[in-house]
Order: C-alpha cells, then structure tokens, then sequence
C-alpha cells in the first residue's frame, strides 16, 4: 500500500501568518470563515458517504421519514441537544476571553477544531493502520514533529500524539523501567554478552550503551529471551530497580506513574527547588550521590520544562551535564524531560530551518516580534540553554492541548532512540521501516489501543499550518510570554492601591518568570499574618472563579494554588518578605496562597486588547477587594 | 456549586424510537436534520462567545480581516482542510455501508457526532471538575448507566467513561493488583486487624473482605500506613502477587496491561478454551487448582464478553459459581468481565425498568422486535446466564466506541464496589458524595490525566436518547444480531457453489454464534490441504480489504483472522473437518485463515436493504474467486 500521495500544502510564508485569523475569536470574530470551511467539510463528508455504490437501496424512503416514530425519535435527539448546549453554555469555562487568565487554557486553533469535527465523521481508529490509513501517518508525522522541536535526530527518533501527557509520561516510565532492567536479564540468559560486569554495573549501564546490547542480543538470537526475563516478562519482584528523582514542583502524575507501573510511590524522591522554583542542581547531585554510596540505583531523574504552577523551567542543561558526570563515575540513570506545557516553548528558539538559534540571533528575532531587545519578555539565557539541552535527553513529553492550542485532548512523546520501542513491542516484526504500513499498528507499541484518528488530524492540521518555530508556534509563544511580562509589570504598577478603603499592597510570585505564568498574592498593608493574607487572596479566588456562582456573570476569572512548606521548602521566603510576611509565619503556617494566571492568549501583548485588559484588571481587583471587604470578613485591627 | 438543573429530556417512549432516525445513513439519509442540528449548536457557540462581555474589544477589525497577511493565512488553512479531507476521503473505511462487514465498525450515532463536535468548541476538561463543570457530571452519570447495565447496585458502585477499552483494562488490573496486596500490607502495619491470618490467607482474602478490612484500617488510623506498605506505596518487589488467568481468545492487552502494571507477561496464564471458544471451565478449574497446591496465588481471573475474532461469551455465572467453591475452599481472585464488546449487549435483557428479564419473558419481548421466538437469533441459556452473572463480577469493561454506536475512542468501566477507589486515589479526601463536586475531580481516582469532556458528552447524549434496555440499545443490538443469523443462513444456503469453474464450499465457523460475529471460511470441494484452504481464504480477504486498493471501489469489505493451534488448542477442529481438512492437517499447519464479518449495521436483518445485501453477496464472492481462480494462483490438480 502506498502512502497517501496527497499534495503536501505549501509551508506558510514567515512574514504573512497573521495569529488573528487562526482562532475563532472572543467575539466570534471569525465566525464567518468558520463556519463556511464547516459547511464545506461536511459537505464533502455526505457526498462522500452518498458517491460510495449511489445505487444500493437507502435506509429509509421520505415516506418512512414522515412516519409519528421517526419525527418523535428525531423531536427526543432535538432536544438531548438542546439540554447538552444548554447545560455547555451555563457552565462552561469562557477559555477564549482575555478575561480568564488561569489554567492553561485559552481559544483554541479553528483549524484543529475543524479538523477534529471533520474527522469524527469518518471515525478512524489509530490503533491499527487498517483503520486509520489518513490518520495514523499523520500521528507518526506528528511525532516526527515533536522529535524536530526538541532537536532529535530525526533518522533515529520517534514520537506519537498521546491520549494526554500523563499517559506520555507513563509511556516514558514504562520504556526506563523495563530499559533499566535489560541488562539484569542479558545477565541472567546470555551472561557472555556482559561479561565482567557486576550487578551494579549492570543497573547503571547507561541508556545508549543498553540499546547497544539489545542489538548485540538480536545478533546473537538471544533477544526474546532476554525481553522475557526482563520487567517486560519476569515482572519486578526479582529486582529493585531504584528511585525515581523528581523537583518537588512535578506534577502529581508522577506518583501515579510509579503507583501504576509497579514501582511503587515510595520509590520517588522529591528535589528541593531553588527560588526560581526550578530543581536544585546542588541537591539532585548530593541525592544522586548519597544513592551511590548505598548502590542505591537511580532509575529515572525527571526534568520539568514549565512546571503546573509557577511555569518553571528547570535547568536541563545542568541535568545532562551531571548525568555525564555520574556517568563517568559509573552511575547512570535514564532523563526524561516533561515539558507537557513547555514544549511548544522550543519553538521559540528555532528558525524556518528548525535550526536551534543563537541567544543573539535570537534576540534580534524576537525583538522583530514585539519583544524588545535584552528587555524582560526576551528567554533569559538559562531558560534558552535548558531548550537547546532537550535533544540530548531520552524522552520528553509534549502535550498539545496545552500550548499547541489544541482542544482536548491530545498529549505527545518525542524519544530520542526509537530502538528502546523493542522493550514494550507487541509485535514481533517491528522494524520501524516507515515505507511499511505495517509498523502503522501503533497498538502494539503504545500505552494505549483503540484512539481516535480524529485527535492526530486535528495535531496534524495544526501543525502544518504553524510551522513549529519562530514564524509559527514561535510567535504564538512570544506573543503569551509578552502577555506575562506585561502583567507582571501591570502588577509592579499597583503594588500599592486603595480598596475597602484600606491599602492593599501587591506582589508577583517572580519578577521574571520563565514562561507564561504569573503567580501572584495580595495582602493588606501592614498586615503581617500569612493567615489572614491567605483569607484575603482566597476570597479574591472565591470572587473570580466557578466558586462565585455562573462563570458567565464574572468579569474576571483566576485559578490559584497553594505553595506547602513540604513540597517548597523556603523557595516562597522571598516572596513572602516583600509582601510583609517574616519568616517565622512561613514556618508557622507553612503554606501561602497564591493566584495564579497563565497567560495563554496571544491578544494581550501587541493588539489592541491590550490596554484595556490591563486596565481594567485594577479596577476589578479594587471592586473585589472593596466587596469582600464590605462584607465584614477583614475587620481593621 | 449546585448541579446542573437543566431539564432532563423524557426518556423515549418504548414504541416510538425508529432506528433509521438515529444514524446519518450510508445515504446520508438523514442529511438535512443532521445539517439543521449542526447549524443550531454552532450557532449557539457563536452567540456564547458573542455574549459574554459584549462590549470587549474584538481582536481583530473588519479592515484587519482584509489585509493581505490575513487573507494568506486564511488561505492556508482552507488549503491544510482541504489535504485534509482528501485524505480522509481517499483512504477511510467505508464504515457506514453494509457493503463493509469487517471489524467492530459501523455508523455511529448521529447524536454522539454532534454532541462530540458541539463540545469540542468549548473544550471542557474531565480532569477536574473546575473545568468541565458540564461534561464532568456526564462522565459519572455514565458510568452509572454502565453500572446499572450489569446490574451493580447504583448506590455502592462506580464507574466513568476510559479512553479506551485497553485504559479500561489497565484501570481494573490497576485495582485488582492494590486489592490483592492490601491485606499483606495491613499485617505489616496493624496486624491487630488480621490476627490469626496465614500469609496465604491474606493473598486470599475475598475482594469484599479486603474491602471492609480497608474500612477497618480507616477507623483504626491505620489507613494511609496500610495504603503505603500495599503496592502503591511499596511496589512489587516484595512478593509475587500471582497470576492472571485469561481465555485463549482474550485481547492482547492484557500482556500489554501486566508489563505495564509490573506483574510481568509471564504472570498471563491462557486457558484453554472449548470449541464454541468460550473459556473451558474445567480447565479453568484445573488451573487454579494446581496454583492452589504449590500456593501459588491467583491474583485475577477475567471473563471475556464478546472475544475479539469470534464474539464468543465465556460463561460468567460458571465463572462465579467456581470462584464461590474455591473461597469456601480459602482460594479467593478477583473477577474481571472484559466486555468491551459484548457490554452493550446486556440491553437485549433489561426491560424498561433496567430488570433483567426471565428467559421466557425475554423470548416474547425479542419476537416483538422481529427475533423468531425460539429461533437461532434469540440468544441461548447460556449467554443469557452469562449476562445475568454480570452483577456478580468485581468490574466490568464496556466500551461505547463498540456497540455503544459512539465515535472513536470512548471506553468505559463499572466496578462493584467503589470503596476499592481508595486504593487508587490521589485525593485524601475522597468521599464519594455525589452532591459533592470535588467528587468530580476525577484525575485523583483514575488513571488518565488531561481528558475530553466531548468523549464524555457524546456518550452521555448517546444514553439519554437510546436507552440502556430493550426500547434502545436491545432493539440495536438485536438487529445486530438478527444480521449476524441472517448471514450465517446464507452461508448455508450457499454451502456449495460454482466459482473460477470450481466446485466451492463455505463453511460458517460456529452455526450458532453467541453474539454478531460471523467467522468462515471457503475451499475448493475436494481439497483436503489446510495450507491451500487458507492461501484461497487470504486470497480472498486480499480482493475484499484495504490490501487491494482503494477501498471505495471495492465491492465487499471484510476482516480476516488467524486461529492458530498455540491459542486454541483443537476447538477449530470440527469446523475444519465440515471443510474436508483432516486432523493431521491441523496437527501440520497449526494455523486456519478465516475471514470475519462483524454484522453491527441494523440494516441488514428485518429492513428493505437485507435482501439486496445477501443477495448480491454470492455473487460479488463468485467473482472474487473467478478473478482469483482466473490469476492462475490455484491450478486444478
């Protein structure tokens, strides 16, 4: 079977993108266009299905049409329809107004929701190539995408669109544990093929040098019987695979992840972050060690590129070079990187060419984007050292329901080696040869099996239509972190105002975020309870979220987190000085409030939105302030 | 947050519900209401957005929209959906004619295609409730409907719409793997509560049991120590937790699901199944036995509804029958139903009041759906008991991308007893108080993460128009399989026929399937060589299937599969003899190529299309074999 020959539409132009007509818009601003690529899609779709053998019998004659039973049947779909917008309407989220800034939400990309409508109709399945044969090279193209972003070799990678990114990050737990324990099983069938090596060696064998010997043991036919004795076939009583070392910022999939894949929740290690909310070089090294001296393996070590929360971006550069490190001293570990919501971010970085650019070249780029030239908008060197170091981990995760605006939901893995896929392959015959329809049966090689075709199109038509760099995703990117500087600066400008006829201070979590996230917390002048500052920033939660009653009546809508003493350590101290609050609160308390907003649109930067939103923002938080306060729940002491 | 209180539409009045009005038709009988029902959500989507905060700024100008940078991008992204639908017009199944009888695919439900797109354009998210304050509501109440499907008791059970039928697997194994190792934990912890209690006794301990020991640990504040020394917290490494007994015939994720939960491949136990390929009970018995005698454990066994190739149904009330001897006998497992495609089926038993139906009373009820009272199409004793046992059964897989009639990928799970959550969870304060919406935050209970709320709406819509019972699904499924007999008839009607100027033989693999698969295979009369058999069957599968081209000028489509002697032993044997292949045969090749008709459409039974339909099936076969008789491939010997 060939490929699909289909033309391949031209790459878009750098200059002519405009971002404004790729979303539907606040106002339905694009609903004409919308709807008319709508109309024509469906239409190709009843013609399709009514050109296939025009001749066969229908299913129903229009007298039959006419008959009480079906008009009742179709009057009952009617209004299940009715009740469905209904209940849509009065409770959903409005992602697409520059009046929600919190979850990692905004508007959507009109052309993956119209491809994912479209695709519906056709209903592939990308569990099998026979029943998805548009879709599933368009799930496999996609992760060639994701694999080009992060800067792997594109001849020796591989990649796919996941059901979400915990489900990616399973996937690359999945394929480290059942890598780490490889050796161990060469040892016990084919003890020639890794001959001098103690036990200790063998769990630290590092990734590269593992697949090596996967191959050394297909040559020698030794290969199903290792896979046999490896996690894959023997389970993991036999052998403790070691620790699973993540920042103390990771998301909580990753305790699921070692819950589901039997390694046990005890076995992750949480690292301290520094105030930048990024992992804490110093502690993963003296962790690291501290296992080495116990021969203690390490499994996995977990880098975050944009962390749930804060949006951090831990220093992934620093990571491979202590991984090199330890491996000269015989310790190795697998490094997988989940930039689930920074992974769109690298497109940031790269030129038409996807070439990784210098952090000058960059700079001048970005500066012909809106964003001004070493001002605080621009990447700062570490955060663009951390994205070029992406090529040289295992795995990453990229989730483009996330910044690849996407709807839900759609996750995505990149891995650096497409040879670990043998470890979890349910087909014997996996060659990855990309001529061969066959290695298309992504069930067998994937966490999951029946998925729907619809999700890869929608990726798919994404990301053919913005490129993944600087003209596309790059600019999408620049404009959201713009929408974050920004804010934070409307922030600085009102550090101090009046409400509830009292003065309210008021402080960004850091001054310079990585991303596009903004955290940040309110407090009364003077007040220097952590207590009482939570109260406040709760009830300023309470006011603009889903807890105040209908979305619909807000006129500003946040998310908010909670930065715990156990899981931060003294990373908010700082922070928590410059809005009143001492130390001795912090270790009293233990936990401090924050709002949090990531700023996703791509209309609060450069556009006329702009000012508006901002302006408003500080007459809405007063109105807020001024309400809660009325209401007699922050008397003055 | 009160729950949503739209008005629920009534739910259908038994008589009335045509099922010609329910599906877009191969015809796109039902374009126009599909048209109008489309046109009126998006509208209502548009307004939405229009709506809130009319007076923001729009971000974009008509004069803006005229521009040239604009107009381009505009361009493109017609050009990106116009590839797209090339594509998907090029190489999709044809899933919605009955020209295609292959895999477990037919229309789907055009309310569950509207409702799928409808909600994709707000984007809800069932990972918390916050941001899917509608669709997360669906997804409970769904799986409710799964619950009352089998028969659990709603006020005790559990249950959610799963990415997939695989995910859902994982998410019972996921359970049943925690369960097992709970009772081992709470002796390292409290072992007050489990005095008495041999190791082997603990790894024995009945799931119900288990269960009330959890609420045991929690009134001794004992249960988050517990929860850690279980495999959650601790892993697997310290003791094997047994073996997972499956029919030969059962799908291969379940390898998938215990190398991914770390039990190991090796830990899959096939037993052996009988020739109507439903799993040997003695055997079973056997098995279990023998694992008794070196007490070795048992950590589940699954049950299969409806297996993959051949729709058999393992009988479930022998299946709980066994596992009530072996308790008494202090062997105790944990029972899973895979029913992934038969799930839907217990509608044909449950009358409008969701009680299952004595056999007799169900015999009147399917002969007024056009099922001939005692005829082959009704169903037996046995499958009938196996549905009824369902209610007996620990948890059940039940995916609506299957006979659910929904678009891909939605699978589904129903479990027994929800206090079996706490095993799972990631949120302390798991209640489930269905009043309580943090009870919504389902990415603390399940294994999935990030999910769409569309999945969830277009399963919900689907239920609320087509009832769980004999007025809906039960009609569909009952057409369903009126088909399935109908083609089996015709089979046998052409038992032998000319073709290729050859004498051809047809043989249905079971004259009496237990649900809407049909397996057969053809021969030349007289060939006694099981190796030419399956060429000739392959060649044939090879004119009818995506292997010959364009599927959209094919005249017949179907599926193919292999039973090979590794998996089902000699149960293909009488099947092969009625062909003329010989015993010794068999024992040579070890492998039949049958081709395999799911029969989902519902027009192919009792409605104007099924005469069409088998008529013209001789004849499209008969030329099929004269163009492959014609190749020279098959000379006469």
């Amino acid at each position: 079977m060939p490929p699909n020959r289909a033309a391949q539409p031209a790459r878009p132009d750098t200059k002519a993108m405009s971002v404004e007509a790729l979303f539907l818009g606040p106002q339905s601003e694009n609903r004409e266009f919308f709807r008319s690529m709508l109309d024509f899609l469906i239409d190709e779709h009843l013609h399709w299905r009514r050109d296939f053998h025009p001749r066969d019998a229908p299913i129903v004659s229009p007298d039959e049409m006419r008959r009480a039973g079906f008009l009742a049947t179709q009057d009952r779909m009617r209004s299940v329809l009715l009740d469905l917008s209904a209940r849509l309407k009065d409770t959903s989220t409005p992602w697409f107004s520059t009046r929600y800034l919190g979850h990692m939400n905004s508007d959507t990309l009109m052309v993956s929701s119209l491809a994912q409508m479209a695709t519906t109709l056709y209903n592939p399945n990308n569990v099998t190539y026979e029943s998805s044969m548009a879709t599933s090279p368009m799930e496999i193209e996609c992760g060639q995408d994701f694999a080009r972003l992060v800067g792997f070799d594109p001849k020796s990678s591989w990649g796919h669109v996941t059901a979400d990114g915990t489900i990616a990050n399973y996937e690359a737990l999945w394929l480290a544990r059942n890598l780490k324990s490889f050796p161990l099983a060469v040892h016990e069938v084919a003890p020639a093929l890794v001959k001098g090596k103690t036990p200790w060696a063998l769990l630290n064998l590092a990734p590269a040098d593992t697949l090596d010997l996967l191959d050394a043991t297909k040559k020698a036919d030794q290969f199903p019987k290792a896979l046999r004795a490896s996690a894959r076939g023997a389970g993991l009583t036999r052998s403790n695979l070691g620790k699973l070392l993540v920042p103390s910022t990771r998301h909580y999939s990753w305790e699921k992840a070692a819950d589901l894949l039997g390694l046990g929740v005890d076995q992750v290690v949480s690292v301290p972050v520094t105030d930048r909310f990024r992992m804490d070089m110093d502690r993963l090294r003296e962790t690291i060690d501290a296992f080495a001296r116990t021969e203690t393996p390490v499994l996995a070590v977990v880098g975050v590129v944009g962390t749930t929360e804060e949006g951090a971006v831990d220093q992934i550069d620093q990571l491979v070079r202590l991984r090199s490190e330890f491996a000269r001293a015989g310790v190795s570990f697998y490094l997988h990187v989940d930039a689930a919501f920074g992974g769109y971010g690298a497109a940031l970085f790269r030129d038409a060419d996807s070439r990784f650019l210098e952090y000058n070249a960059l700079q001048t780029q970005l500066a012909g984007l809106g964003l001004e030239r070493g001002g605080p908008g621009v990447p700062s060197r570490e955060v663009w050292a951390a994205y070029r170091a992406l090529a040289d981990v295992d795995s990453v995760t990229i989730d483009p329901h996330k910044m690849g605006y996407v709807p839900y939901s759609a996750g995505g893995i990149a891995l650096r080696d497409r040879r670990i896929l043998g470890l979890v392959s349910y087909s014997a015959a996996y060659v990855f040869d990309s001529a061969n329809p066959l290695d298309m049966n992504l069930g067998s090689v994937i966490l999951e099996g029946s998925k729907a075709g619809a999700m890869a199109a929608s990726v798919w038509a994404a990301h053919r239509l913005v490129p993944l760099d600087l003209r596309g995703y790059g600019q999408i990117v620049a404009r959201s972190i713009g929408g974050a500087y920004h804010f934070v600066r409307t922030l600085e400008s009102m550090r101090e105002f009046t409400a509830g006829g009292r003065t309210i201070i008021c402080e960004p979590l850091l001054a310079r975020p990585d991303y596009n996230v903004v955290c940040m917390a309110f407090n009364f002048k003077g007040n220097s309870s952590l207590s009482e500052m939570n109260r406040l920033n709760e009830a300023i939660y309470h006011a603009s979220s889903y807890e105040s009653g209908p979305l619909y009546n807000d006129e500003w809508i946040t998310s908010h987190t909670v930065l715990e003493k156990g899981l931060y350590g003294d990373a908010p101290k700082r922070f928590l000085e410059r809005l009143g609050i001492g130390a001795k609160e912090w270790e009293k308390v233990e936990a401090v409030n924050v709002l949090r907003s990531v700023v996703m649109h791509p209309w609060i930067a450069n556009n006329s939105t702009y000012p508006e939103r901002w302006e408003s923002y500080l007459s809405i938080m007063q109105k807020d302030i001024d309400r809660i306060v009325a209401a007699g729940a922050f008397p003055e002491k």
